[in-house]
């Protein structure tokens, strides 16, 4: 393995990082926090230092990059991201334990949003705002992942964003050079934001907040500024909160193309059908359930349902309703949704539409050979044959996601959690949703559970994060040998 | 569709079950309960009589069959046995709900075990006779079903089956010709039957007592004759029975090479390996807890954990003690354990253990493939090469279980049940296992589950016990279609 590139990279990240922790203090300055300076000034010299140093050292590393340092350098990038990040929280005393403050760095980097605070707003100001920038830093890392490196790794599912990207159907449409898409995509996740910000400036919000909650929205993050998230906010804002994480949620290769005014590409999206199509059966069902067992006005249930649906269904995590008070069968169809996520090439989380598509694809044409088992039909996906072996691929995948989530949820319970609250926990971090169900709902928060608990979540976050394969490969044994 | 041909079967499988009626009588003197003479003869003389006048009208029909009669006919004999083997129930006043009785008797001869009595001990002596002998019955069905009619059938996971059984590896040992191959693992079935039976008495119950819980456990069903279960028996009595629930839950053609004296052939069995791998993995794990958790005894938490384990995963159903009052990540497990099954082949319910098996190696394989790219190997299974088409059709299998459990958990929740009860319910009864979690626990029932949701379940139980596909596949546009 070619461990020089790997520190070179490693460096860049870290100065990298070093250079969005200067943005913290203008904020430091506008809210008066001036006794942060010094904390603050340790967290970004730190980073800063070590990344000089280590481009110092590895100024003549040869640029050779393979699989093994690939998957390496993201993993490493996650794990250095999420502790170096927590340097604000925990050197401010913000966060006075440094494995909470591990956990709530690594919650923003991986675009999670599950916190361990209990008072959000007791928190100074330009604390939050780092750590709602980690949320926004984590996407545009999620950005790079999924456009360089995803498909070169024949991570399940990837491979069918890759062909499309750089050789399939719509090759001209866009240039296969990574380094062009990446910055394509980087453009429309800064319009998006952009949009946000004015958009809930214009609903009277002020800037402050309205970049925070901008940040937590185009990542799919969830951290809010408040205590009771977006549930404070007026009906507007939460309606553009909705309609900005439905959109974040979207592969951002097809917003590029409905941005280049290429709708006939875009609706034909067999992913984007199905992620809308569930949105809108599952939000109208509970609309329905709200309104009809809960009493709320139509536009009340209309909007609660529609925004917490889509919050978690994009792994986002913001609220505007505990969905764990809800008659059981309401708030049941939101835990199913932990297990489907957004698009592909987006930055939601969880095991993503396109991974279920294929797979009831694949479910459906073994069903039907049972009738008929002559034929030998190929699955397609958006007029693409899928190969059988991508395709198993695939299931593969759900059913390690699935295998992950059991014993992930068992050994939380075994901490003394109860199994709702483990196997939320598990769900919510896995996913990047944020909040679960049992105790680490959209009431509550996960600071109550046991500090090897934490560690451990903050793993499952960034092994949600990178697609589990890329992550958990660099564990086996196999990976060492040379 | 050969029509004739299967009015003439299902003519044959009323008279069998007239003919099992037959034996209730012996009971109904001995036990003194002659005003059931009457309702019994009914329900002895209707299933005969119309069987006898199908045979009669169809005594011309051309011996054809083809796959699609045999999908037919195989769900049409379930729910036949399932509303015919009712009458006794139903007629004799013993559950006066015609709905409550079907479930009961369904849950028979699926030999699920769930059941809607909430005083078992008050029911005629004799009727408790007929409703573990509907586990018996059901249970030599699914030798048919699994011998002779399963591996022609393409349902995933039993091609591994019949491959084994009429040109594999083994050929020589079992002779292909399916009636053969019927009788000697009917004599198994039987064998056993007469061993739990002559062990029980040997442990001071009666011949009754010994014969009702000898078909409960050979036929992994799980329907007492007492409220407590096993609960209130002997230590040797729970051991024998644990015992028996294990080898019922083997395959049964591997149980005729042990009997053979093949012993090599036993041991290299992959599944039987993993089978009594897990139990002993997580009968151990539980015990430990039990121990030092709960305070029990040594033996107690041995008895305690290996009993309950074993009935979980063999979908059995008996209980000694109530695992939900366990600590949280205990029954954890046994909930997982649910979703895991016995061995194929067996009378045992669930997913089984043979898929659980290739989807791992599966999974295995497309992990290491993320490494090794150019590597393709095929996966094996008793050394035999499992075709990819053969191993994406049980991962599917798998999937579409899992998709059918959570939709049926949220319209049993949309009934009013809370959502342990409603994935409970579901699991417990498409498993055939009996009880599940929540309200129907080993210490609960499904009395309380509204009428709409007994039969929704009935069905289920059909739907698991015979694969799933087999009956879904009725249900399909396609299949009535020419």
């Amino acid at each position: 393995m070619n461990i020089k590139y790997i520190l070179n990279l490693e460096g860049k990240i870290l100065i990298i990082l070093s250079l969005f922790m200067l943005t913290i203090f203008p904020w430091v300055f506008y809210w008066h926090e001036t006794q942060l300076i010094k904390p603050l000034l340790v967290s970004f010299l730190l980073p800063l230092g070590c990344g000089l140093f280590l481009l110092y050292k590895t100024r003549y590393a040869e640029k050779r990059f393979q699989i093994k340092e690939a998957y390496f350098l993201v993993s490493a990038a996650w794990l250095t991201m999420g502790i170096i990040g927590s340097l604000p929280l925990y050197l401010s005393g913000a966060i006075p334990s440094f494995t909470d403050a591990v956990f709530e760095s690594v919650s923003g980097f991986t675009t999670t949003g599950s916190s361990i605070l209990t008072d959000i707003e007791s928190l100074p100001k330009s604390i939050l705002y780092w750590r709602s920038l980690s949320h926004w830093i984590g996407g545009m890392g999620i950005i790079v992942l999924v456009v360089a490196i995803m498909p070169q790794l024949n991570i399940a599912g990837y491979q069918l964003l890759s062909a499309e990207m750089s050789g399939g159907i719509n090759y001209e449409k866009i240039k296969p050079r990574t380094k062009d898409v990446a910055r394509r995509l980087w453009m429309i996740y800064f319009a998006i934001t952009v949009a946000v910000v004015v958009l809930l400036m214009a609903g009277g919000l002020d800037f402050y907040e309205s970049l925070c909650h901008s940040f937590g929205t185009v990542a799919t993050g969830g951290f809010s500024t408040k205590n009771d998230s977006i549930g404070g906010y007026s009906p507007y804002i939460q309606y553009v909160i909705t309609l900005f994480m439905i959109i974040s949620g979207i592969n951002f290769t097809v917003l590029y193309f409905g941005f280049k005014g290429n709708f006939k590409r875009v609706l034909i999206d067999t992913e984007l059908k199905a992620y809308l199509g569930i949105i809108l059966t599952v939000g109208v069902t509970i609309s329905f359930i709200l309104w009809s067992k809960h009493n709320l006005s139509p536009e009340q249930a209309f909007r609660d349902s529609f925004f917490q649906v889509v919050s978690i269904i994009t792994a986002t995590g913001f609220a505007t309703a505990d969905y764990l008070q809800w008659v059981d069968y309401a708030w049941f169809l939101i835990f199913l949704l932990m297990f489907v996520g957004a698009c592909v090439g987006s930055t939601g989380g969880g095991i993503k539409i396109i991974r279920h598509v294929v797979a009831w694809k694949f479910i459906k044409r073994s069903f039907l050979s049972l009738l008929h088992p002559q034929i030998v039909k190929h699955i397609r996906v958006n007029g693409t044959m899928i190969p059988d072996d991508k395709a198993v691929s695939v299931i593969a995948f759900i059913a390690l996601y699935i295998i992950i989530v059991a014993f992930s949820s068992v050994f939380m319970a075994a901490l003394g959690l109860d199994v709702q609250t483990a196997t939320g926990s598990v769900l919510a971090t896995i996913g990047g949703i944020g909040p679960g169900i049992g105790e680490v709902g959209p009431a509550g928060n996960f600071s109550q559970i046991p500090d090897i608990g934490k560690i451990y979540l903050s793993f499952i976050m960034i092994l949600g994060r990178l697609e589990i394969l890329t992550f958990l490969v660099v564990f086996t044994p196999g990976f060492w040998k040379v």
